[in-house]
């Protein structure tokens, strides 16, 4: 069974139907549960098994309770997807305490609170896959990008602690640096010139993103990688 | 005028001791404001300049009074130097949420709104040189280390943006990476066999860090440092 | 067709294999022609096309021959694996000059002749995949590896350059970091105690490594990788 | 006694004068000894002790020799500097394999070497300062810099292993990140734009580039710095 945090987006959504094809169950979640519906109906439509779940990542009761839950009635997590950004610039002069700590939060935290839970079910098991998605503010903090570029470093190192921890455990963790624009509703709005690019697949198609988590998921232990990035052959970089 | 934010421990000590002797009146916080008084009292005895300030860093609005009541009554903080840590090791499977929030909270987000406090009045005035500790840790997310890689990576991510937002404003911001373990009460009495190389240098001396922050601060705008690594010559790394 | 540089060892006949598994006829290459015949007779006893070259991928004329040749009587190149290491640890005070340049020469500049050839027919055509092993040395240079290190930090830069050259014209490079010891005869030989990991999957066995390379090459060219890292779940890093 | 290899750019001028000014007899070398005279004067006009040398650095035997003289007729050398470059990017495309070799010849295995030589005489007395220039492209490879980033990788591992090789042994290894344009009469002449910013202080100083070399040889051996960057404020990165 594989579960995704943050299927509220193109990426998370494809992740779950690329493991739902893949034969395993897709539990997925986002605040809101019922806006998972169409996600689950796709799902079940293509013959695939997928359940909606509406949890707050960035509570620990809400956390502990979803995956107790999950692993009571349903079985096993396999895998664990913690997909949740928030990317939004600002001026390190301009920035609030409120808005710096909610994007930490988000996109950090959250992952710090499912990793935990998740591993510990895992380690008990000794297997399970758990893969961090990640950015190009992963790797670098751009000016007005304090805070996304912040949470997301910080998801990196636990990835990465996570990783050297838990391998010789036998769970692999791996990050994911998404490195371009994506092709999502929002990107389709708000960068309407990016969005063009589409058609000489200049933005990342989700499901392309996906598989490449599929096949992290899919490799045997003595050759494992704990980072990849992913990128439009077009992106400057 | 420089601010050093963290003066408890050796290291911040030595920051504030080294710019008083280089002429600078030091201000000096911590969170309980008596304990800083042996160190104001030292920088006084060598003919320098100090005061000492309780400041919680963590809360926004201490850190906006603080910066309020120094700029008024003080004068305009040429320097700011953040050096607060929270090295707290764990495995992620028994990492409490409140303990991975404070260490983010401690080591991070005090530096957050130290830096943007700061830096609004430097950007008013076109100078400036703000300076964040940085760790091993924020490099790389040993296991154990993810509450203290995360907050260290993060907090080096901010020192990025802010470089790459407010180098151009004329605000000097660098990281330093102290590799190595300190000449601290705290090695002393934690790792003795690990202070014992003091006899060897092994070991950081407090005043030889400061040096390098002062060295930075010295810079001229034409051939600035964003960032530099200290070890002592017997480090493995 | 396949070109892979440097086959004579474990992982360049696995990605041979593999690459001739997917319907590429496979063209290998070592210095001696010879003795690439057992690895182009299992490939064509498998049901695969492979051709065996005699090739010294440090000399400029052989590498342009070998490639005109390729191109003029096999087909065009559509993957170029590079795939030539030196690893021979040496403490930099009795590192000789000869070896020093004789590791570049190998594990760099070989790398470079093959891929500057090989790109001029692919990027005629517009597409193409090229694929550079790295090493834990790409990234890290070790006390006593100035000179592997050197070497491969060289290659790693010279893909990342062509990755960022090539990419937007429809070329995909990408860099793989082996991070750990591999089934060879090699490890077998030298380091037996490394080698018994081998019943725990504590090395990396080539036919995994030669998966990831073909995955590489099977990505959407919206969502390309330039680096991933492979390594088994119990490796130290 | 601290010797220049590579003073015939302003940068490497400015260090030998530096370190001259600062006690230590410069020893400077550059292809033709007679073009050094200027140098060497300057130095002497203003108190200083200096000698030029005629030296290949790319041969090993005049490197053997030069050490061998140096040390012989002038003294041991407590500081190296190597500071050749050659930055002459090109696409992959055209890039022919005598300049590929030429660059990495002349920007990596000088390095290797210079470093060598020296490094035998300071490990036998235990102490000396070896400090290699680096660059943007020691870090990064950019599209059409194939092969100085080569180069330029090659020789940060090379330093990188050296730091870590004698660093126990006593021999302080550093080397300096340069990102930006130097105020030099090559920039001047080919990019009068970039250096009409030196009124605005956007182009380095080669005097503060040299203080900065200064100040790595001076720190104590409890807190070294292995890598630092310079860049002009206003530099994009």
């Amino acid at each position: 069974m594989a579960l995704v945090i943050g299927a509220g987006d193109a990426t998370g959504g494809a992740i779950a139907r690329r493991f739902a094809a893949g034969g395993y169950t897709a539990c997925v979640t986002r605040r809101e549960a019922d806006k998972l519906l169409p996600l689950v109906q796709a799902i079940e439509a293509a013959g695939g098994r997928a359940h909606g779940f509406g949890s707050d990542a960035r509570k620990e009761d809400e956390v502990v309770a979803l995956v107790e839950q999950i692993e009571r009635d349903i079985g096993p997590i396999e895998v664990l997807v913690f997909n949740i950004g928030a990317n939004v610039p600002c001026s390190i002069l301009d920035e609030t305490a409120r808005k710096y700590f909610k994007i930490w939060e988000m996109a950090c935290f959250g992952g710090f609170l499912n990793g935990r839970e998740v591993a510990k079910r895992m380690v008990a098991r000794g297997r399970g896959t758990i893969v961090f998605t990640g950015a190009t503010a992963s790797l670098r903090g751009a000016a007005r990008f304090a805070a996304f570029a912040g949470a997301k470093h910080a998801l990196r190192a636990l990835a990465q602690s996570m990783a050297r921890e838990l391998g010789p455990q036998g769970i692999h963790v791996a990050h994911v640096v998404v490195d371009g624009a994506i092709d999502t509703e929002f990107i389709r709005s708000n960068f309407p010139e990016r969005y063009a690019l589409k058609a000489q697949d200049g933005i990342l198609n989700p499901e392309h993103i996906a598989e490449s988590y599929w096949q992290l998921h899919r490799q045997p232990r003595d050759a494992w990688t704990f980072e990849l990035d992913l990128r439009p052959y077009m992106e400057s970089w």
